[in-house]
């Protein structure tokens, strides 16, 4: 069984975001993971393994809200015993939760339907794969469908989550268009969840411009759910991509939607809350943006509408920034250019300062039309990887941009070192 | 010439918020101030004065933008000459303004026909001063002209200005409403300018509690400006109290209003924002506020309004925080209470750590129906002054509360050290 069989079984045996499982494949690779679930009972190895290292299981767990978690955690003993105890007790519950799935699971069939629905699958290591899930830690995702013609760790390095209530008003339906169509028209990335209010919204306004928009899904990239947006899905599969971290042919559910929240926050460079109550499940992914330090902004709105509580409360708070314009947006996600100045190819240099990788690749991108990163990769004579990376750092630093057709540089040249 | 004459005088020579004769009257004196007008010619020891001592003149003069500046400095040298030789030339410019308007000034008529139409004049150290105003430094009005029944003084000690555009929009109209509904039944006197708009809406909404309200004009405290508002500032002097620093008779100029925002921000404890499009003269009120290290707040509204725009700046900026309902108002303001702690009278200590002036001026207080600060005054065996001054510090600890009828003890006793 190699490493995609592998991944594809995970999918099967846990659900996203368990920790337990995700500590498992941190540690030993999927393909050991299987092959401890067939094993069947926990060895002490295992459980010295989870909680020794870099933080360990539980330590990292994540919010206890998005009842993510363990598969086996539901019956958690909770207090008594030694940590090691309760590791070892967690673990027995979540390998006999595992294997009771791995019999009827079949990886092959998994993959071959997948791709005759037209998605591919994409693991760690793979070109598409957006390297800022890692991010998650142990509650990356083990692998993703995904169903779209956009590129998706293309259409991620310059990209904005827009979330919001399902319950949405006229303004905030409004906002979140004006935001989606905005931040494409720019060459920002709209990711979101597909569902209805601030979220269609958003991807609708978004292909509007020229940017793909990426929508998350809490159920399989061939289930369309809300079923009503199935021509919106058919829109981002055609300008965008769908994502999704569940086996094919499988249905949303609360926790899914929850944890799913994550890998927008993760997936994006800076989240924007439309509109939200104070209750709101928009807020989930408002909480993931902040703990995985990127930035979050929230619109204003009406004081007098319950649908903006949430996200003057966030204002308020000091969590998120008060965003009112498409352009504040880039902005405030702009910032995290400091961040990428830390990468190999991404610091705003003149031009013979670059790395000789770096500027062999932006020496490839034409000054026309447009390139795609396999051609300038090329072109380059870099693999795909470095490519991808480079013109990141180079988008980032502002010596090139997207356009329809790929890569061009931009003709008014790199931003100024001080930034905008 | 008695002090209040001098100063009765000085509102007819120089404008208000004029920094130069701020700075004569502050090293010298009213009187004095009036009599180097008297004498013209600027000797150099005038000059020493004004450079010396604190700050010195042009030192705090102010912002530019408010227009207030020295009568004389309309003809400003510039840039030419030492800092000594510059305000000599102002101060030499400054007094052949000033004493072309002292001929026909006539205090002892300004002062008869002022209490003639009602107002009274309250000049420093008068019981009714507000002694927050002293923060204004050079710019501290000569003297003020009051003119209904709430005593100045006592109304802005717990107080909250509201302020915005004039051209409002239904919302800003509703929510400066519910602001100052909300405020004036929770004990919190509003402070406004009287103007169209939100001005407009705050006076209307305190006026439906029980905290008087107060109205700073930027005209003559006879002349009700806008007129349409008659109505309004007739309610005001009778449930409030309408201020001026401009001599009967004056009529509003643009700089007049702007200086007069500096009154307003100084009055009160902190400032909000309801509404206010990019240029409005409300944020001059703001920067007053800010420059005053008093609290500043604004009110989000839908992005999709101008109006809305000036205090969504504030928010983004960090100057300004987010503000949705009058407890948050209220909450803002109330922070301020660990700066009065610093006054004699203030700190939230146990009764019996009080100082023994203020526990009897306590003790006079009634635990129902409410008494007047003269008769708690009488009762307590201690001056007018004291009574105030201990009044205020112990209502800021939560002890008393104002009525109706004037202070009572509140029910619930003071709060916490610890605060809300």
């Amino acid at each position: 069984m190699n490493d995609r069989l592998a991944r594809v079984t995970l999918m099967r045996l846990a659900e996203p975001g368990d920790t337990l499982m995700g500590g498992l494949v941190a540690s030993l690779g999927a393909q050991e993971a299987v092959a401890r679930v067939r094993a069947g009972h926990p060895d002490p190895a295992l459980v010295r393994l989870l909680t020794g290292g870099d933080g360990g299981v539980g330590g990292d767990g994540g919010d206890d809200d998005d009842a993510g978690g363990s598969a086996g955690g539901a019956g958690g003993s909770g207090t008594g015993g030694s940590r090691e105890e309760r590791i070892a007790g967690r673990l027995g519950r979540a390998l006999a939760s595992w294997s009771a799935r791995l019999e009827p699971a079949d990886p092959r069939r998994d993959l071959a339907e997948g791709e005759r629905s037209g998605a591919r699958l994409v693991i760690p290591g793979d070109p598409e794969w957006p390297t800022q899930l890692d991010d998650l830690g142990r509650s990356r995702p083990y692998a993703l469908w995904l169903h779209g013609d956009a590129d998706l760790r293309f259409s991620c390095l310059r990209s904005v989550a827009i979330v919001g209530s399902r319950a949405v008003t006229p303004y905030g339906a409004h906002v979140a268009a004006e935001f989606g169509a905005g931040l494409s028209g720019r060459g920002w990335s709209v990711v979101s969840g597909g569902a209805y209010g601030v979220d269609g919204a958003a991807h609708r306004g978004a292909l509007a411009g020229d940017a793909p928009t990426v929508a998350v899904l809490a159920c399989g990239a061939d289930v369309a759910y809300p079923s009503a947006h199935h021509q919106l899905f058919a829109a981002v599969r055609a300008h965008g991509v769908l994502v999704s971290e569940c086996p094919m042919g499988s249905h949303p559910t609360r926790p899914r939607f929850l944890i799913r929240n994550r890998l927008i926050a993760a997936l994006s460079r800076g989240t924007v809350v439309v509109e939200a109550a104070v209750r709101s499940g928009a807020l989930s992914t408002a909480r993931h943006a902040l703990s995985l330090n990127r930035v979050l902004g929230a619109v204003p709105g009406p004081v007098t509408s319950e649908t903006s509580a949430g996200c003057h409360r966030l204002i308020r708070q000091g969590a998120a920034v008060c965003v009112t314009t498409p352009e504040e947006a880039v902005e405030l996600t702009g910032a995290m250019g400091t961040d990428l100045a830390r990468e190999p190819c991404g610091p705003v240099l003149p031009r013979d300062e670059l790395e000789p990788e770096t500027r062999r690749v932006l020496e490839a991108v034409p000054a026309r039309g447009g390139a795609g990163p396999a051609a300038i990769a090329v072109t380059a004579g870099v693999g795909m990887d470095t490519a991808l990376s480079c013109l990141g750092g180079l988008a980032a630093a502002g010596y090139i941009e997207r356009v329809a057709r790929g890569w061009r540089l931009r003709p008014e040249g790199p931003r100024s070192p001080s930034g905008r």
